[in-house]
Parts: structure tokens; C-alpha cells; sequence
């Protein structure tokens, strides 16, 4: 169930394309930090685990890239780097996590030469990277086990192996609870305005021979209403010390249908996800993108003429209506704010 | 502020080419009955009360193809045309309600000549025609009360000139309040999967010099939880008895977060959307609309081949999350089935 969707090679970075599906399955090769960041910017890569996992590895490639320089220019490219590779997303925190991992890596080893220091961040890169695959089995593990044989799920954008190292967080659960026998059904919300939903949620599911049935983001309330679905289950961008989860645009208007129609709301997000520093919600900064992706998106102009377009990226759901966490060190339940700082303690 | 949605020129129907807009502002001229009837399967012309006007003028239209008929053949040819057409949609009540006018006025009139059947018909769907400008603007007048200046107001799909024959329903309401010198800002919800909002609303909006912005449909929940918004107001397909109502697939969602966020929830509605004949929602039949409008809607395929989609064209919101029902008899509050069957014989 796991796809390709990063990769280190030949000491280059090989990403799926992911503005190309569903229609083409084509590969990226990477050899410098400009377009990485490019591919970042434009969500070819996206999804918090593959984001940060993506800058590990765009770090380990900048040391390739600069290992000619003296040890004092190459460790100011390399810290440059981290700064422009920083700068690429804003809400994801796991982003800012794996480039603090490497930045320790450097610091750690500044007195190393340059050859030194660039093994020892391929090292590091690639821990990341094995981490996120085990890290996703372990919450698949955890996750399964809230989700009872013949269930309906929703979920939403896209929290799979598209956008991790391995097969997912949301997604990883799903995967997870049908490997261990379940019959599931996954009902995706297409997630506007670019789709993930339906371009890459229910494409991976499909190869995975899982049932989905793509809906419109705005018939989730109808459905639930129907009695058709038996939990949801997202992934997250950054989770604060509280448990308010930043998350895909849509997520807030489920979690609110969810607390209407009494059904269980779950959030898979690894460790590297919460962020102790950031209290509440109001600590946590949304990216606002263009409005091309809303009224200008697939190749037709959907919206007049220098209209006003409102596109933030995520939304955060405040803790209360958060059933459970699912981690890969267990499931989380409220009181949040303690069961939270545990887990980052352990 | 209207727009010439629906006219009848030289015994022919011209209609605003809606699938069209925004890029292009085109006409169709209608003088059969068969490109009427695919108009409206298309959503050429689409919006309850509009659908009601247009099948009136395809009836009238259907008497001017057939005059040179006998009697007997003429009246069979008529009815069957009001069978024909009422097959088109089969949510809004409306269409049903002019074509039953339609039928009644063939009906008293069976004894006549069949010039004078035809210009009977032809004068019955003009009063329809004219009536539903009518009725806009008695809707506009009571629902303008009920929105404080400087509001902002969140509407859905296109409930707008674009839907009726003359300013609209809950647009109606909007415009009315607007010229009566109060400042307006409209969230328009784009309305996947065709967009009505953004491509529809939005427009005539900005052709009228009102303040629009365009959201995402799974934005809502984040908009009205910043305090965004002061009223939600919508249009309506059918309405039971016992105010559930069905409107276009989102409508509930809003609903649903409404609630949550303590925002009223306005219906503006002409009595002819009222079916005293259905008690409540599960009486109200859904239009089920083909998966690619979802997954193939704008020049690209946004979905994996052979996918399931589910593309419910409406939902119904339960009577007990709408605040007031606007209709051209005033404005309605709980407990509706007593307000509504009062109006509906007032």
C-alpha cells in the first residue's frame, strides 16, 4: 500500500508529481534546493510527514551540492538552506521540526570537515526519512484498532502514503485495520479547491483495492446525516499544546458535523506534529494561497474578473471536538492538554 | 440589478446560456421544445422559480408548434409536452407548480378553439412570468428588514437573478437591502461541483456593485468561526409542510454550522416552492446528478478512472435549524407548519 512518494536515489531526491494525478503517475528528479523548494511551493510534494521528510533530504542534498566549499562557506549554505527551505510552508510544523534536526546535526558537528559533516547529514536526512515509515505503521498499529470491521469512514484531503514516507497517517490507519481483515468503507471528500481528495486519496485507495466513494466537500453533512458514516478520521499540520489541530481548509466544517451527528472525530498525526511552543489555536499561522487555485483552477476560468477570493489553506479545529489523537505512541484522549505533554515526554 | 434571465421574444424563449457565465455572456433562443427540455437537464437555465417560468413559456411555446393540430390532437400534444418537461428535474417543486397552472388552464379551457387555447396559454405563462417579478420583489422588501447594515451575509449556489425572472430570492433580499442604502459584504460559497456560486453569484453580484468574496464551500465553518459572518441566507427547491427544505447539496452543511456558531439561518422561498402535499423530508425526491460533474467537471479528470462518486444535486436542511422563512407574504417564524399553512391559504 505504500507508494514511491519520495525517494532518495543516486543521492538526488525522486518525488511523485503530485499536481499529475490522477491522470499521470510521473516522477521528479531533484538535484538542487531551488526546485525543491519549487516542487514544496507548488504541492508536488505536500502533506506535513512528506513536507518535512522532503526538507531533510533537500539538506542532505545541499551538502552535496556545496561540498566543494571551505567548512565556514559550507556550513553558512547550509544553514542558508535551512532558512529557504523553511520559508517554503508555513503551517506545517513538521517542516520546521526536521530542518531543526538537521540544524542540531550541524551544530553538533561543526568542528567536522566537510565530507564529515555531509555523511553525517545524509545520516540524519535518512533517519528522518526510516523513521516516518515506522512511525506510520506504528500509528496504523494504534489507529486500527478504533475502527470496527464493515465501518464507514470519511476523511479528508489526503493523509496517506502521498503525504508521508510510507503509507500514511489517516490513511495508514485505514490501510492498517483492512490488512488486519476489516471490510471498510472510505468515503473522500474531494477537498477543494486542489482536489487531494479526489485526485489522490481515492487514487491511492483504489490501488490499495480499498472501496471509496468520492463526495463533494459540501455533501459530508448530508452523508452524515444519512447515518452512512461510522467515524472521521484526518491527519493534522500542527497540533498545539491544547490539542487545536491545523489542518486542511474543511477540516473544522467536518469536525463540526461530526459533534452534530455524534460521531467519533479522529486526528493520526506522529509527534513530530505537536507543537508544545504553540499554545492554542491562535498561535498558529494559516497560509493564505492564491486565488487562481479557486477561481482559476483546472484550466477554465471559474469566477469573474478581479473578484475577491478568500483561500486560506487550513483551518484549525479546536480540541473539544477531537474524539482521540492517534500517535505512533499511543491513542490520545482528553484531558489533551496533559495526555499530550505526556506522549512528547515519553 | 436583474438580469434577462428568461425573456419571450417573437413567441420564441431566450434564455441566459448559464453553463456559460462568467467568461461569456451568451443567449440562447429556444423555439422548440426538445432544446428547452435539454437547457434545463444541462442547467442552462436553472434555479427553482426560473425552471417554473421557463416550462410555462415551453408549454405556450409547445401551443404555437402545434397550432395547425385538431383540437383533440392539439390538447394531447400540449399534455403531453407538460409531461415531458416536468421529467427535467425533479426536486423543485416549482417546475410542477407552473406546469400544473399550465394544465389547469387547458383543462377549463378544453371546449375552445385551439387560437384561442394557444393565446390563453400564452397569456397564463406571462402572468407566471410576470408574477414571479412580482413576488421577487415583495421578497425583497420583507427579507430586507431582517439584515442590519454592515452586515455580511453568506449565501450559497445561485439563488439570484440568475434563478428567477426578475432579482431573486435570497439575493432578492440582498439587493433590496443594498438599495435601500445599507452596505453589504457577501461570502458567495463557490457550490461545488458546478460552481454556481463562484461562477454565478458572484457575477451578477459584481455586475450589481455589491462587495463579494469567494470561499470554498468547506471554508464556511472557518469564516463564520472568525465572527465573519452575520446571517446565512439561502434560496429553496421544495419545502414540506413542515418547513424541511431542500436546496442545492451544501445547504445543510451551512445549516449545521449556523447552529454551532449562533448565526440565523434565512430560506427565501415564493409560496410556489411550498409543497403542502409532503410532510416532511423524507417525502422530498432527490435529483441524483451524474459523477461527472464531480470528477470531470472543468476540462480536466479529477478522479481516478471507474471511481464511485456520489453526487446528491441537494440536500434537505430539517426545519428546526431554519430561523425564518422569507416569501412574498411576509416573513415566517417557528412553528412553521402553522405559518406555512397559514400562508399558503392567506
Amino acid at each position: 500500500m505504500p507508494v514511491p512518494t519520495i525517494q532518495w536515489i543516486d543521492r538526488k531526491i525522486r518525488l511523485i508529481d503530485q499536481t499529475q494525478l490522477p491522470e499521470k503517475l510521473a516522477f521528479l528528479d531533484i538535484d538542487n534546493i531551488e526546485d525543491l523548494a519549487e516542487a514544496m511551493r507548488q504541492l508536488k510534494v505536500r502533506g506535513a510527514p512528506a513536507i518535512g521528510v522532503a526538507a531533510a533530504l533537500g539538506v542532505a542534498l545541499a551538502a552535496q551540492q556545496f561540498s566543494d566549499q571551505d567548512r565556514k562557506t559550507f556550513q553558512a549554505s547550509i544553514q542558508e538552506t535551512i532558512s529557504y527551505l523553511s520559508a517554503t510552508r508555513p503551517t506545517a510544523v513538521n517542516l520546521f521540526w526536521a530542518l531543526d534536526r538537521m540544524q542540531d546535526v550541524l551544530t553538533r558537528n561543526q568542528e567536522s570537515e566537510v565530507h564529515l559533516i555531509r555523511q553525517i547529514l545524509e545520516k540524519e536526512a535518512l533517519s528522518i526519512f526510516e523513521e516516518d515509515r515506522h512511525i506510520c505503521r506504528e500509528m496504523g498499529r494504534y489507529g486500527a484498532e478504533l475502527i470496527p470491521d464493515n465501518a464507514a469512514v470519511m476523511t479528508h484531503c489526503n493523509a496517506g502514503g502521498l503525504a508521508t514516507a510510507d503509507y500514511g497517517t489517516a490513511l495508514g490507519v485505514i490501510y492498517s485495520a483492512a490488512g488486519s481483515g476489516k471490510k471498510l468503507h472510505v468515503y473522500a471528500t474531494e477537498t477543494r479547491p486542489l482536489l487531494q481528495g479526489s485526485r489522490l486519496t481515492a487514487w491511492e485507495l483504489q490501488e490499495s483495492k480499498i472501496d471509496v466513494t468520492i463526495i463533494c466537500d459540501s455533501a459530508a453533512g448530508m452523508v452524515m446525516r444519512q447515518k452512512k458514516i461510522d467515524g472521521v478520521i484526518v491527519g493534522a499540520d500542527r497540533i498545539a499544546a491544547n490539542g487545536d489541530t491545523a489542518n486542511k481548509i474543511g477540516t473544522y466544517t467536518l469536525a463540526v458535523l461530526a459533534e452534530k451527528h455524534h460521531i467519533p472525530f479522529y486526528v493520526v498525526a506522529p509527534r513530530s506534529t505537536f507543537d508544545l511552543e504553540i499554545e492554542d489555536e491562535t498561535g498558529i499561522p494559516i497560509e493564505i494561497r492564491s486565488k487562481n487555485e479557486v477561481v482559476a483552477g483546472f484550466g477554465r476560468q471559474t469566477g469573474p474578473e478581479n473578484v475577491a477570493v478568500y483561500n486560506p489553506a487550513f483551518d484549525v479545529t479546536p480540541h473539544e471536538l477531537v474524539t482521540a489523537f492517534v500517535t505512533e505512541k499511543g491513542v490520545l484522549k482528553p484531558p489533551f492538554d496533559e495526555a499530550i505533554a505526556g506522549m512528547l515526554r515519553s
